[in-house]
């Protein structure tokens, strides 16, 4: 089959990958894919992958040990545990030591006509949400996770900072608590796309009021963090968001002298997710910019990094 | 009147300096005081501060607006807010943006003959903690704020990093929790220091075991906060309590994919830390290394930044 993969630095497409079968585990035919900032992250060497990338998808199950989910459409949790561990027992294997993450950490990914994962991580999508919705549900959940870190409420006032990919989810989830939310960006045209769901935006270049309770932290820069203390009050919490491949360099003087709580968050369950789509919580197609081929992954892979480009998606 | 004090880039002893009275204030006659890392931080370049040096300490009470408290005994809390801002009106002064701090922001501070502080400030030492015991208040008082912060119970296992001044009452404060406690350090008789106070104790050269629930990183240098991360189980908090003038360059990828919290801590209310030793919680003269009179300060901060040295005192 054809796969986009990343080997020896370099991104690759390649034709003659074997279909992935792993023992005990579901087969899953690709219907679409989505390019994650940690995709291009992971090209410019971050988390040291080698192999098929890609752990935004929608797709059929073709193969399952539990027969009941052939023919369904799916999308998949991206973690996949030992099974045997405290974590992977409680039913939670996100943070199990031995796990694999899909198209991220040992484990060939999304960017290919099929990929593997243990039957328990699929979960079927309602047929009401389209594909180009449910492609957003990996990206989506890791928003909603931030709601299980930390309490917002209404009377918090909040800053979403980034205005890319996943800081557009992050505003819209954080916009369903009734908080005091404004998402701030560099974009004069992606803060439209929020402005245009209900969202208040704040260009960063024209200077942003600070004294937020709670910044998530979501520019993919190391720039942000500086960004995200300058906006956070004393007492207040950052959530971080963004993996690149470099250090940040942090006034940790600051976080202690003004105690603020940095709160590192990843992916989310997906029943969050899928409930807020199901209740159509706005249209996410405007995220699209664009949709490729996967034979064309890599000129797909360039316009994902393009500027003022959001979401790219791969058709196998 | 004689006061230790930095001024242009360099630690003075000046003998002419004017007794502080501020209008509406207490004016309190040192008896005690200690040099803290901060200070030793601030000769360096840390906070930018200018002026006599020093918020540890014990004192008599010679003139305030509240006449009960003349004559008595003190230790004072170091933040002076503005009084009218939301935060000050709450009672709770420390994070007032217009503050002055003791000896660390735009307030002259304890290593002198004479402090003034607001006499709100002060509270009365009980006679059965001795001098030499209350001048460890403040510091104590920075260890027990992490418990206003953190739920820390006997489950929990617990590692606090660093064997220097604030770490060894980091440890005997968090070992009043009944945590599975370790003091890691670096230097084998300051850890003894802990062991003999009934603390389980690991020398970090040795190499020690992670997956801790909860690290606290009181090492006072860039390099402790890497330990930290590679000592906290995944989905754990890292408390931060260093400060220094350098910035640290922290793996924030590894914040966010172990879904790390860090949390800032400092300083804390000083009831809690003045029960504490009226319960008689540990001997601290122990981590009491020299004391110097004021007249010899600038050898004392020398000998507060030798290698092995602990706490050293100051007498006006």
């Amino acid at each position: 089959m054809k796969a986009l993969r990343f080997e020896q630095g370099e991104l690759k497409l390649a034709h003659d990958i074997a279909v992935p079968r792993r023992a005990g585990e579901a087969l899953v035919r690709m219907t679409l894919a989505g390019i994650c900032n940690t995709d291009l992250e992971i090209v410019r060497g971050y988390a040291g992958f080698c192999g098929t990338l890609g752990h935004e998808f929608v797709g059929i199950v073709e193969e399952s040990p539990d027969r009941s989910q052939i023919g369904t459409r799916v999308v998949g949790e991206i973690n996949a545990g030992c099974g045997a561990c405290s974590l992977c027992k409680s039913g939670d294997p996100r943070h199990c030591p031995q796990r694999t993450v899909l198209g991220i950490a040992n484990r060939d990914g999304a960017f290919a006509e099929y990929l593997s994962l243990p039957h328990r991580n699929l979960l079927e999508v309602p047929g009401k949400i389209p594909d180009r919705a449910a492609v957003f549900v990996e990206p989506l959940a890791a928003a909603c996770q931030i709601l299980g870190q930390v309490e917002i409420t209404p009377t918090h006032r909040v800053i979403a900072l980034g205005d890319g990919k996943l800081g557009q989810l992050i505003a819209r989830v954080l916009a369903t608590t009734g908080c005091q939310l404004t998402l701030v960006g560099k974009h004069p045209d992606k803060l439209k796309l929020a402005a245009v769901a209900g969202i208040e935006t704040a260009l960063v270049q024209t200077g942003v009021a600070g004294g937020a309770d709670v910044v998530v932290e979501a520019t993919g820069s190391p720039a942000g963090m500086k960004l995200a203390l300058d906006l956070v009050r004393p007492g207040g919490t950052i959530v971080l968001k963004s993996t690149f491949w470099e250090k940040a360099e942090i006034d940790t003087s600051r976080v202690v002298v003004n105690e603020i709580s940095l709160i590192g968050s990843r992916c989310g369950r997906f029943a969050k997710a899928i409930e807020l789509l199901s209740r159509g919580a706005g249209d996410l197609s405007a995220l699209i910019t664009q949709e490729f081929p996967l034979s064309m992954g890599i000129e797909a892979f360039r316009r994902a990094s393009s500027p003022g480009v959001l979401k790219v998606l791969l058709l196998p």
